[in-house]
């Protein structure tokens, strides 16, 4: 719609110095008045050129804003015929933008910015804004403005359509010490100086919804401007699921006389939340009702369906006898934690409240509206999580949720009709940028971004940010880490997450860091000095930072096992761990003294030693060892798959469809450099190196010549001999195999990622899709649509189907590694069934019973792992089917095993296919 | 019976630089002619003097030795009349002692030495050595000859009774790295040039009995001179449990073709077993039978009974074939591990066959002949540790077996007929000395020290080795390291093992070690030059090295906890557990490095860093973490009795007859130093500071005023501000008691050890008996004499009484702490019931299920733990009645507990007794 050239009939904004002027009515929304002067300031931090805010003689051109029916300037311009409100009048922060000619004397042509409500049009205007290259985030992430000589406007008429979800919002919450240090440095606290930085945020975001800071914070108290300036500037506000009737927490503990319990201390309740509906009765608010214990917890004991219902009966008396009919205010039930267990049980509440649904803290929605739910004309909603305090460990230092995953959760929530609040827990704001908008757009225009254009959404808003030169590069650092965080947060992170000596997993994971850091390092050394703050405080700080804890565990991981092995480098490892825990801090620092201590603070947050769920009140590196070197010549040799000296084996299998590499490590176990001689027992063994010194940490690579390794199964080994005679055998086994089909199991297992199928088949209208780069590893695969009903039948069941080759016989386990999806719906859990060549499948549930244990395990683990026992199974190709029962379960990856269960944090890697 | 100045008829043995000869006839055993070479250089060790070996004209006085029936010296005087033999004669080992007037013609009075065999003659010797001032110890630890001008022998006839034990020896196992390699560096290896030197200690010791280093060694083997010298000194070889037929593991992996499964290479392994006992037929040795799998393995599933017994007949076939009738060598049958099963599913051997039981590896006598099994004319045996390799983790460096243990089960043991052998695993035999001379001193003669004077025997040792004036101190050193040890070994050993945060624990137990070092630092400085080695050796290593790992784990252990609580302080405890690493190499070297190197090798051995049941490569320093610490001033305020600032709770309650002091630790949460100011909110709270300055960590004692605090319960606190005016308020409960008896409980628990009991009944001629220092606290308890049958019914029941008061009603659990007994007798368990005022009493037994896991802890703890619920009690005075069922049952402590399981390692310090 923006051009930076003239063409035919285009509307000229800027051009050589001068802007369009803005023309709003007088009696306009004061918030549009607002945002129409956000947008004059944007087309001169764009152009230069500050846009007047009234029509001059001279001027032929003019932006025309307003709101229809509360704009004297647009309904004239309807009422003239020169603006059609078709398809928009009357629609929820609905608008169009049109390039109008000659709308009115002396005007010879218009954009007009005309909303069908007060936020149809600020929407308007600030599309507009960003579409000249004004950043959302200019303000809240330094993100630099695209200057441009001259702007235009295309001709044409622009609707934007109502979003789909109405209440689309951000929780400042857990927002100590981070945000709270930063507030109190910058604005003197969390006041109306601080949170009209926050408006203008959600409304450039098009968003209409906050729940505001309330650990030690009363939005409404703190700064009686708070809720004046959020109703002018046209932000919706709520209070958080256990603040009943615009009540802070902290009112409570400031005025609140006796106990927090209706059963005991009605009248004092009753008071407070009365006068809470009739302060804020002019504006725009949710007013949550119901009842948790005080301080988010739940209540005692004692309370009952009952009672809670009696309570909500009481607070819509207050709000039908305060509140102001006019504002048509919502009210919310939140179906948090506990008070989701009293609804199952049969409380309720009348049909004009939204019920709010809540996730599990960890990004997995705990319920969805039923068919019959879905009737109620209050709604539903759903309270997300991007930053949580609580079980199994707190997550609120960077973003570790990929917008894969808020996409695969939200697309369910809004087919089950959760279409009416969307609420995330954003934690300090920064460094959540990206996921907040992803949320936020996809509560407005769910159909903008679908499952197989997340990457390009992604490097989209990178390019928006950095330039198209850099979107892809930078769109990929974004999705990286908040990938691999995913994986395992930092906070639940430890030395001993990935294996160290099983499929090299360490290696590979820490790999994978360096390579996104690389990109990092390179794509900073590109980019102008503009835009490194940016770049910074949205890509390269949470890439390096978290690259640089996961380098950290990786060297306390090595440390302790080297220390183990009785290896002098596990000293130096622990020098390793020491110097990136001073790293650690020094990038916290560096982000806390951006542009002259602009984000002062907002780095703050410990996220290193995590114990028990709380935040510790330090850094904590990992704890290191150290081993005590004797003055000898002595060579360790640890060969892949064992540690240890009780614990030699031969060399995990070699195969001639794998075609692995195994190592060998060597080490010095004294202070003096050792050689060595390496021999093979055939000549089908094939090592990297044949001799050599060691003076610290060595490998010999070992593969198989498979075209002089005898057919079948034979022995071997690798005897290595160090300069002081001491000689070490390590034996071998290679599998020459022939006719193998599909994935061949590799040293004991096969390995399949979900979305390989070999084939795909539909039923009943529902069939398997693939979800690009969902999950840990390489994808996930969910059954579409997924409003379907369950298929219990198997012959109407959708199903994918895997061919792989055992290479011995045996008793098999199948390992299913899934989404750690919630069972969503009350009737019925997540099932699929799992067939093997011709026997009878087998129904698995994902959730025979939801213990805390166990989801405290999966949502650590980012994955849950449901095990189907496979029975003894023959030597030689198999055929596997996996059919859906219950929509809503993702499949990432399936391991096959037989004695031993791989130790891989992630499952190894993929077994290889046979070729044909 | 040995003075320094000559009384009447006393025998000169040396005076005025002339030594009495040493006559011994020609026809003697060569090991009594060695034996009287060896006493004539001690004689001369301590008065300069050598005693010639034939008389001399100018003699008046002589020493005559021999062996009754093998001595024509002896046979003369016993037929002239001047030697009696009564009490002697064919009496195993034994011998007489005596002045004899004119024995004969040229000889005016002589020191008869005359044993009724050739050990009998031999001991006879070493026992003078010893009392004329060598130590059985002199090579072995260093231990200096006591020197003396004059040596005379009071007159008197002195005979040596028949020991009780008949085979009494060590087993040098375990013996890599420190033995071999010192022996390899000081004699080319297990040669008879080392061996040697440990026949002579085992008769100075007067032991019988050895079975020699048999990991990669083979005593028959590696020198022929081996088993000839050991038959002529007078030492009966046995081989280890799984080495029958006089053949050693390793000879096996040198000459044996074939698996080691006697149904598959029956032939090979016949004649290799042949080989074995004609090679050896010459000499005194003990005949294992039976078979293991090869390593000290259990044998394969298939192996069985049948087959076993079928083994057994073919080797005895053998062994009266091949074996020379004249050599009475006993067959021994070991049931160690899967055999101990076998037998009791039914395999028998031979009745002449001895059994060898074994203990659970840990000091815990597995099974002890019954009533039926005492009258086998092969009688039993046991085979008994202080080194063990395996499971849950070895113990290999230092002894962690004090006396009172294996004077606890070996008593059990002799009572119970083990009396044939009694064989202990000594690891490297230093530095065993102590407990090896005990356990051989047992077995000789247990009438000698009994369970009352264990800490007399263990002064009167450490007179003998460093004279009388140090004798009491030494001997509460070698007591008292032995004691903490068997708390946790060193390798078992954990930095959270005692607890931080529960009644000071950590603080209590590293103060006994410090006042060990303390003591033993004083001693060692009085101790004049020539007894600092074998003072090093036998004692202040021991200690000090000990002290030194625990405290090592202290510091690891603060730094962990100090982590967690932000404490600045936590890096200071990383750098002392460094420091503390470096401290344990350097007392090794030291040690290494005594006598100019003199027992070089033998602390090589790793004891820091176990994971699993083998020994570290290398010693690993306990792992620890470091905090980052701010450029701030903050204070960290820490209560006792919780950590983290999610656990705030109170103090743990004060009341008035256990009189407790609490503390409140402060410590620097950033760089800077804080001041503070505490308050209380009564007069009755007495602090130990009411302000300071705090530069690292300080800490605020609590108590109360009791003469002031209100009757009853009372609530009060202590807060404390700081000097950026940050206030922190810990609570606390004071309970002022009236009408208490007995025990009464702190703070939720009432601890009471064994040994304290109020009333002490006897019964059916059994009562219990206290143990003095026995077990990990004060002392144990248990019922004698041991051979009584059980008693079932509640009247015939021996019982103790104890009164205790609880300070509030409620559900209560008895947790009783015992020694580690196992249920050595088959037909019944290890029973004892307790009753509480006047309820019916109820049955414990020590293992209602005796698992590997629940021995593993017990021997891992030392202690086992048995819990009774005794349900739900009155506030107010008790009466708990604990009676005995089984012999064996030793009951340390009794911990009554509420909802709060104390979390002490040992339990909580003993509460206090009401005063009457």
């Amino acid at each position: 719609m923006i051009r930076t050239a003239q063409t035919a009939k285009s509307f000229t904004l800027e051009a050589k110095g001068k802007a369009a002027p803005i023309i709003v009515s007088s009696d306009d929304w004061p918030g549009v008045q607002h945002a129409a002067d956000e947008f004059a300031q944007d087309v001169q931090r764009v152009t230069g050129a500050l846009p007047t805010r009234s029509a001059q003689a001279s001027d032929v051109d003019a932006v025309l804003v307003g709101t229809m029916g509360h704009s004297s300037l647009i309904d004239d311009l309807v009422r003239s015929g020169k603006l059609s409100t078709a398809g928009v009048a009357g629609q929820w922060e609905a608008g169009v933008t049109e390039v109008v000619e000659n709308p009115m004397p002396g005007v010879k042509r218009a954009l007009v910015i005309a909303g069908a409500d007060k936020r149809g049009t600020i929407f308007g205007l600030y599309t507009l804004s960003e579409q000249i290259g004004v950043s959302p985030w200019y303000w809240w992430a330094d993100v630099p403005v695209k200057t441009h000589d001259a702007l235009y406007v295309k001709a044409g008429r622009h609707v934007m359509a109502t979003p789909a979800v109405k209440y689309r919002g951000i929780f400042l919450n857990d927002e100590a010490p981070a945000l709270t240090n930063w507030a109190q440095e910058k604005f003197g606290g969390k006041n109306s100086k601080f949170y009209t930085h926050v408006f203008e945020l959600l409304l450039r975001l098009r968003a209409n919804y906050l729940w505001p800071a309330m650990w030690d914070n009363a939005f409404n108290e703190d700064d009686p401007l708070n809720p004046k300036l959020a109703d002018e500037y046209g932000i919706v506000m709520g209070t958080s699921h256990h603040e009943p009737m615009i009540r802070a927490q902290k009112e409570w503990h400031k005025h609140g006389t006796g106990e927090w319990d209706y059963t005991t201390n009605k009248d004092v309740l009753t008071k407070f939340w009365t006068e809470g509906i009739a302060r804020n009765k002019e504006y725009e608010s949710t007013i949550t009702i119901g009842m948790r214990g005080d301080g988010d917890m739940a209540m005692s004991a004692s309370a009952n369906t009952k009672l809670l219902e009696g309570i909500v009966a009481d607070q819509r008396k207050i709000i039908a006898e305060k509140a102001d009919p006019k504002v048509k205010n919502p009210q919310i039930w939140a179906l948090y934690k506990e008070v989701q267990e009293y609804y199952e049980k049969g409380m309720r509440v009348p049909d004009d409240v939204t019920l709010l649904w809540c996730d599990d803290n960890w990004g997995n929605n705990r319920r969805l509206p039923t068919a019959a739910e879905r009737k109620r004309p209050g709604g539903a909603g759903i309270y997300y999580h991007f930053d949580y305090v609580g079980d199994p460990r707190s997550y609120k230092w960077l973003n570790v949720t990929p917008i894969t995953k808020v996409w695969e959760q939200m697309h369910l929530a809004l087919q089950y009709g959760a279409d009416r609040v969307w609420i995330v827990n954003v934690g300090d704001l920064k460094p959540m940028e990206f996921p907040i908008e992803f949320f936020l757009t996809m509560a407005r225009d769910p159909k903008l971004w679908d499952k197989d254009h997340l990457q390009q959404y992604t490097d989209a808003w990178s390019a928006r940010e950095f330039g198209a030169e850099h979107g892809a590069e930078i769109g990929e650092l974004i999705s990286g880490y908040s990938k691999l965080n995913r994986r395992r947060t930092p906070e639940l992170l430890e030395p001993e997450t990935y294996s160290f000596t099983e499929g090299h997993e360490a290696d590979r994971v820490q790999a994978e860091w360096a390579a996104l850091v690389k990109k990092a390092d390179a794509v900073r050394t590109q980019l102008p000095q503009e835009y490194q703050a940016a770049y910074f405080e949205l890509a390269y700080y949470p890439v390096k930072a978290s690259a640089v804890v996961n380098d950290m565990m990786f060297a306390a991981g090595r440390n302790h096992l080297y220390a183990k092995q009785g290896r002098a480098s596990a000293n130096h490892w622990a020098d390793v761990t020491r110097s990136l825990f001073a790293e650690d801090a020094k990038l916290s620092a560096e982000y806390n003294g951006l542009l002259d201590g602009r984000w002062n603070h907002m780095m703050d947050q410990t996220h290193l030693g995590y114990y028990a769920w709380f935040d510790p009140p330090r850094n904590i590196m990992p704890a290191v060892s150290q081993v005590d070197v004797p003055q000898t010549t002595q060579l360790g040799v640890y060969p892949e798959g064992g540690a240890g000296k009780y614990m030699h084996k031969p060399l995990p299998e070699f195969d001639s469809v794998n075609r692995q590499t195994r190592t060998i490590d060597l080490g010095l176990m004294g202070t003096k450099p050792v050689s060595f001689t390496a021999t093979t027992s055939a000549p089908w063994i094939v090592l990297s190196k044949m001799s050599g010194d060691v003076v610290s940490d060595e490998a010999i690579a070992v593969s198989i010549d498979w075209s002089k390794a005898p057919k079948g199964r034979s022995e071997g080994s690798v005897t290595i001999t160090d300069s002081t005679h001491n000689a070490t055998k390590v034996m071998l086994n290679a599998n020459n195999l022939a006719h193998t089909r599909g994935f061949v199991e590799d040293a004991g297992a096969v390995t399949i990622d979900a979305a390989q199928f070999m084939e795909n088949d539909a039923a009943s209208g529902v069939r398997w899709e693939v979800l690009p780069d969902f999950g840990e590893t390489r994808s996930g695969i969910e059954s579409f649509p997924v409003l379907a009903p369950s298929t219990e039948k198997l012959n109407e069941q959708a199903c994918v189907s895997y061919e792989f080759t055992l290479t011995s016989a045996g008793t098999r386990t199948l390992e299913t590694i899934l989404a750690p999806t919630l069972p969503f719906q009350p009737d019925h859990g997540l099932r699929f069934t799992v067939g093997l060549d011709h026997a009878a499948a087998i129904t698995a549930d994902m959730w025979p019973k939801l213990t805390d244990e166990e989801w405290r395990k999966a949502v650590s683990d980012g994955v849950r792992r449901v095990s189907v026992p496979l029975g003894e199974l023959a030597a030689g190709a198999h055929t596997m089917h996996v059919c859906r029962v219950d929509a809503g379960v993702v499949l990432e990856r399936f391991v096959i095993y037989g004695e031993h269960r791989p130790g891989e944090y992630l499952g190894p890697i993929e077994s290889a296919v046979a070729k044909p």
